[in-house]
């Protein structure tokens, strides 16, 4: 029996809240007990956190609770579940200064390496369930929930589930679950991050996204992720607001996209929400088309909202237009055949098959009050001036190690939590292929600039963006489906006018010739 | 011989115009003495039109020249060519004090009925080459060709190819030709009509236009018809304007799509241009989808700008839209389908065929600055008010024989001139069928008042419209392709919610039942 077993989830959900809470803590102390009594063997690091090392570390579990699951009406965090290299890092941190807490600090002193391994390992396999959290001001949990499912974009604050999972649940090894934590030790969280109390952690991120948001939106984000069933919703509900939305024109330079919340019920609605679905998990709900783990909104953020990364509002009002890709004046239908083509590596949808309708209806939807035929400076991606030196895939490496490998993983495959995709392949079977858009090097150089890290866009200079651009394009992905004869004749074919051109070269080293050639048009 | 087969009509284009022109006029002299020298049989009416009836009625060809190709610097008109009704009708109103004239009215005094007959059969199978007009103001010319291909609406103005025929050629019996008029007679003559001392003509027609016309207008219109080769054209040109055309933004209910000039060289005009194409004439431009005779111009007056007539820029903006007719949400292309299927009555072209995508981008281009998702006030077709009087046909058929038959016919099918179809037919088996918008009884109501006659929308009283409306929509047509069972179960089906319903019912006499019975939802 593990001890998390006590109830079958889907029973909790039924439960009063309040008895549910007064049943588990009781059962717990009797479980920790029997256990204790009966010699069941500890799993490594058990005994470690729930007594201690007499005399030199106190007992983990007489704060976080016997299985980590925080305590001290929320002075103490939830750090079951968390992944393993994250409690790490943390540990350490506490134990060397790199993080300050007056409590953690001497308590942590004394751990070896070893003991914060096999403690990290053990809390990691912990999932204790959820305590119910006390109710909350309806208006500031809405605000919460809008931050937490949606971010605020306009002020660099991406949505939380974004990297930390649909559920909150963490991403091993760097990003942590938030689900379960107490709404006072996450808003304490935020203004440390906030203030710099507490260093901002792997690329600044938390840093920067703690300092776009207000006191106010920290306590609501906070109370709306405390007020959640974590461990039993899989996704963050999106939020709703009850007055209908009607398009006013507006300038194509400043437009702001309708509020999510203002998709009207009905089938068009339905048809539009079908469109936003399948825009943010394109294997789930266009899954015979999709041909790699990639969705529409990784390469268009913000659910293809954000003005910096080719936002479909701006898309929807510059087709039909002639592309010299293929020749033809597009549809936007046509165009959305493409991504699925290139992008997705997978098999095109019939232009008036449901799955296209819904996106263009979802587009369309967003692009309310935009006037047709006017090009948005928004549309497509910003453009890098040329670089200052020939990229270079052995700095890009370098610069692919310290700013991306932390999400998209050391070997460019991404990183899913709970089954679910949360950070992109970069290449290798399941990402774009050679025909896509962000295999040129241009291209992918000024997404990257403006928009990578994700979330912390514009801290890499021009030059490291081209570089790690062509690193990424130089990595193998699938070849482009409009292959004819050979990797040359299909380039030029398809590709002759792309400088720094990685089409169809697959680079398992980085010694590729004289720096001077390398990526140099050929 | 025939008296006009002196050139190839193809060497005629290459030839010097001055030099073409004396040589035409020698022969045309030869000619016609040799004939009279042979005691060459004459056809009836020629020899009282080229030597009147002595002592009553001067020779006509006099004046008009021996083949009625007008005379005198352009004071006296071409008369050749003309449709023999209209020319009966000139004659007998100027013999009767209808049209009045001072040279005209004494020398037609004497003929009777019989010779009027017979001069007009003559005249009508009379062809002679038209002699070149004087050079004129290009920007005159350019202004005149603006008005005569494509009118100006805002002023209830029509193109005066569209009753006249593409080449300006007359329709029978009742539109005169124009081609090879003098710019003298043409403006003397729209002159005459805007000041009420010509008769207004059938449906008061002409009088309204050319109310609706200035000064210059006239002038500039009367100029270029006259520099128009005509008879060697077959259709006029659509006049240019130098500058590229930006689309800026513009309200929804004061929008005026940008002039058709501005549709731009390369690949994406040329299919702005192919949709404009297609939506003028269908059959010619669609044939393999086209089951009719009808364009989609003929419902969506002005080349679908209307406002009044459900414009496309109007519909451009605000599809996908949640449709009842097939309960899904049509994106613009699955509506424009809809139209090859009922009003068509034709084959469903794919969504993403070439025609299909020609007039979507015909349409995005006519709704350039329009805002998306806003919709105009202009969209679908005006709504009248419930009729005072259950809708009879009896009364509807009145309308239609004093409104609709001198363009429409008497049978409803329409006319043709030069083999294209210039006035639609209203049933029969070239018309919409019953699955169409035109034959909801209200929805052709609201366009017949605004729109018809052709050139005079507004003339007819609601009621009258309401009347003609259900006569026209009783008439026999082809059925509805979603044919089930039969008419009862096929119009529950789809037409259920229709008042005034003569979906599937033809109606042969007038007698339906008691009057009030007639029309009434069944």
């Amino acid at each position: 029996m593990q001890s998390t077993g006590f109830f079958r989830r889907s029973e909790l959900q039924n439960v009063n809240r309040v008895r549910r809470a007064s049943v588990f803590f009781a059962l717990v102390a009797v479980a920790a007990m029997g256990m204790r009594l009966s010699g069941w063997a500890a799993r490594p690091g058990e005994s470690l956190f729930v007594e201690g090392i007499p005399g030199k570390v106190p007992a983990c579990a007489s704060c976080h609770g016997p299985h980590g699951e925080g305590g001290g009406q929320g002075a103490y965090p939830r750090i079951a579940g968390q992944p393993a290299a994250y409690l790490e890092t943390q540990l350490k941190a506490f134990r060397d200064g790199g993080r300050s807490n007056p409590l953690m600090s001497p308590m942590v002193a004394a751990l070896s390496d070893a003991d914060i391994a096999a403690l990290a390992s053990f809390l990691e396999q912990e999932h204790p369930p959820i305590a119910p959290s006390p109710d909350a001001d309806p208006f500031g949990l809405s605000r919460g929930q809008r931050l937490v499912a949606l971010g605020r974009w306009d002020l660099g604050v991406p949505a939380c589930t974004s990297c930390h999972g649909a559920a909150l649940q963490g991403v091993a090894p760097a990003i942590p679950s938030l689900a379960g934590q107490s709404a006072q030790y996450l808003s304490a969280q935020l203004r440390a991050y906030k203030s710099g109390e507490r260093s901002p952690g792997p690329l600044a991120l938390m840093g920067r996204i703690a300092r776009g948001m207000s006191s106010q939106e920290i306590e609501d984000a906070a109370l709306y992720i405390a007020s959640l069933p974590a461990g039993v919703t899989t996704e963050i509900p999106r939020p709703a607001v009850p007055e209908p939305y009607i398009a006013k024109p507006q300038p194509p330079d400043a437009f702001v996209p309708p509020p999510e919340a203002a998709i009207p019920d009905g089938p068009y609605g339905d048809l539009v929400r079908l469109g936003q679905n399948i825009f943010e998990d394109t294997p789930k709900y266009a899954a015979p088309y999709a041909g790699n783990t990639l969705s529409c909104r990784n390469c268009h953020l913000d659910r293809g909202r954000d003005a910096k990364s080719s936002p479909m509002w701006a898309a929807y009002v510059h087709y039909p237009e002639y592309r010299k890709k293929d020749g033809l004046v597009n549809t936007i239908q046509m165009r959305v055949q493409g991504c699925f083509r290139y992008s997705q590596n997978g098999t095109v949808p019939e232009s008036d098959s449901r799955e296209i309708t819904a996106l263009v209806t979802y587009f369309y939807w967003m692009a309310g009050g935009l006037p047709v035929g006017v090009k948005p400076k928004a549309a497509g991606y910003p453009k890098l001036d040329a670089p200052k030196e020939i990229p270079s895939l052995e700095r890009g490496a370098k610069v692919y190690a310290s700013a991306c490998a932390i999400c998209h993983g050391q070997d460019g495959l991404g990183r899913s939590s709970a089954g679910q995709q949360v950070f992109p392949p970069l290449w290798g079977p399941q990402s774009f292929n050679w025909g896509a858009g962000m295999h040129q090097v241009d291209r992918a150089a000024g997404f990257i600039k403006t928009s990578m890290p994700y979330g912390a866009g514009g801290t890499l200079t021009d030059q490291q963006a081209w570089d790690v651009a062509a690193y990424v394009n130089s990595r193998p992905r699938p070849p482009d489906p409009r292959f004819t004869q050979s990797v040359e004749r299909t380039r030029e074919l398809y590709h002759a006018d792309h400088e720094y051109d990685y089409y169809g070269r697959e680079v398992d080293g980085l010694v590729l010739g004289a720096p001077e050639e390398q990526g140099k048009r050929r």
